[in-house]
């Protein structure tokens, strides 16, 4: 199977298991919604690659971990595409959960997918206890207080924020959770697997802050939000020609950082991949050429 | 130690952990005034008095599932507080987290106190795996979908709602999750603590009911507040009198359902306690009154 299909099909699962009689029918289907079609599920698919480089001898755990990962994510969108914070009304290419469901049914969607993140752990997790405590701990700590999702959103509600310590917990925080769970997932230690994560994780921030500026979004998200709402930004802070090429560096940081195994090249390979996904070079040459126009203007 | 000292002893733990110099302070300040002071905590109280009375042999998991069960609890009434449920301006007597930090940190602090409760099990369960994943499991079946409290708080978004289900889901499962939660922690069945959550559970939604509409609520919350936004009530659907009555009876229930063990008599008078501040006597006997005067100008 895919990997692809691997985690559509592990995704399902916790949605099968919660769709009862007595289950209240506009959550599960606002829930759905957040949820499928989905993204390029990149945490999910970083998740398993890495529990295949680690033998993946537990498979039903590795899915649990990927899952959660994703519906933490999702949750993550669902509450900030919200009136109080992005109010946005599209999120990969599909209505927002709130313009759809409502603003109490998106509040709640979020909430439950949460709690749906945990108990797919637990589920999985009652017959390989000792891993499942420390997958909750990592899930935990990608997206709670101090250092995870949540609290990188909330520096946005602060008077005064670090650049670096915003983008490693509003996203850097999670693509860790992805790869450290990965390797605990098969019962493996999670230390060789961190840079990777925390590489990818900032490199995914400073694409997303470039494609934000650039104004041409394909990821069904609206563009010149950063700027609006006065976040922080690696692109005003650098330059889009700064911020290309720190992005650049962090993937080959990110490549390098894969440690020696059997699946090495396939992990490499999944890197590029989405490298290419996230500023295709075409965007990328795009800007050195309008870089190169922006010197011959001025020597003029 | 008096049992509310070790309740605000143990939901101090989990704050002085994450109050890292990476935490958004405005976030942790947030999180920190949804939690104290708290109201009665009878959730936890209730998940220590079962712990107890199954000999409490881990008493750092008991504490830890009390406090994941409270957090989850002022989780809700954050979210619950916010303009598009209740927009209320005062909690327990205090202003509302939306109203003092606004509504984004309010969204947050919600999600962050929900991770919490599952770090907070982490932390606690990894010296007792098996234990753990029974935990996790009645935490999340608890409070999320299908019958968890965000699913009953659903409920009053769904077009046709049935009463009881709704009570069950909405206030009912933290309470079932409080006494089996007290059980596992101690390593014992939770089977024989069920009963004495769902009454316990369903009378605390009746009691409530009968304050939004009797309009004098001593526990800092708006009265009317049912009526005003069309939710079910059992007050309105037994009349106030019968919703009274239906009160006493599940808190009999509750008091016959506790099962024999060492701390029968300590654990009844909790439960009789609990009836007395939800509805006080006098309150019960002034409805009575009134029926009565009500029947006199009827006949009259």
């Amino acid at each position: 199977m895919s990997m692809t299909a691997r985690i559509e099909q592990a995704l399902a699962q916790p949605f099968s298991r919660a769709s009862t009689a007595s289950a209240p029918p506009r959550l599960m289907s606002a829930m759905l919604h957040a949820v499928f079609p989905g993204g390029a599920r990149i945490r999910p698919q970083l998740c398993l690659a890495v529990a295949r480089a680690c033998t993946d001898d537990a498979p039903a755990l590795s899915d649990a971990a990927a899952v959660a990962i994703e519906l933490m994510h999702c949750a993550s969108l669902v509450h900030d595409d919200m009136p109080c914070f992005d109010d946005a009304d599209t999120r990969r290419g599909q209505v927002t959960v709130h313009k759809l469901y409502g603003e109490p049914l998106a509040l709640l969607t979020g909430d439950a997918l949460i709690v749906m993140a945990y108990q797919t752990l637990a589920h999985a997790g009652a017959s390989h206890p000792q891993r499942l405590a420390a997958l909750l701990m990592t899930l935990c700590e990608g997206t709670g207080a101090p250092n995870g999702i949540v609290a990188g959103q909330a520096w946005e509600c602060e008077p005064r924020v670090q650049l670096g310590q915003y983008q490693r917990a509003k996203t850097g925080a999670l693509f860790v959770t992805a790869t450290c769970a990965g390797a605990l997932a098969a019962g493996a230690d999670p230390a060789p697997w961190r840079a990777l994560g925390e590489c990818l994780g900032e490199a995914y921030q400073v694409a997303d802050d470039i494609r934000d500026v650039m104004g041409a979004d394909q990821l069904g998200k609206p563009t010149g939000q950063d700027a609006q709402h006065g976040r922080p930004s690696t692109a005003a802070d650098l330059g889009l020609v700064g911020a290309v090429e720190h992005f650049r560096q962090l993937m080959a940081s990110a490549i390098a950082s894969v440690p020696a195994c059997p699946s090495q090249a396939a992990l490499r390979q999944l890197v590029h991949a989405e490298s290419e996904r996230l500023l295709p070079q075409s965007a990328s040459e795009q800007i050195d050429r309008h870089q190169a126009a922006l010197r011959q203007k001025v020597s003029a």
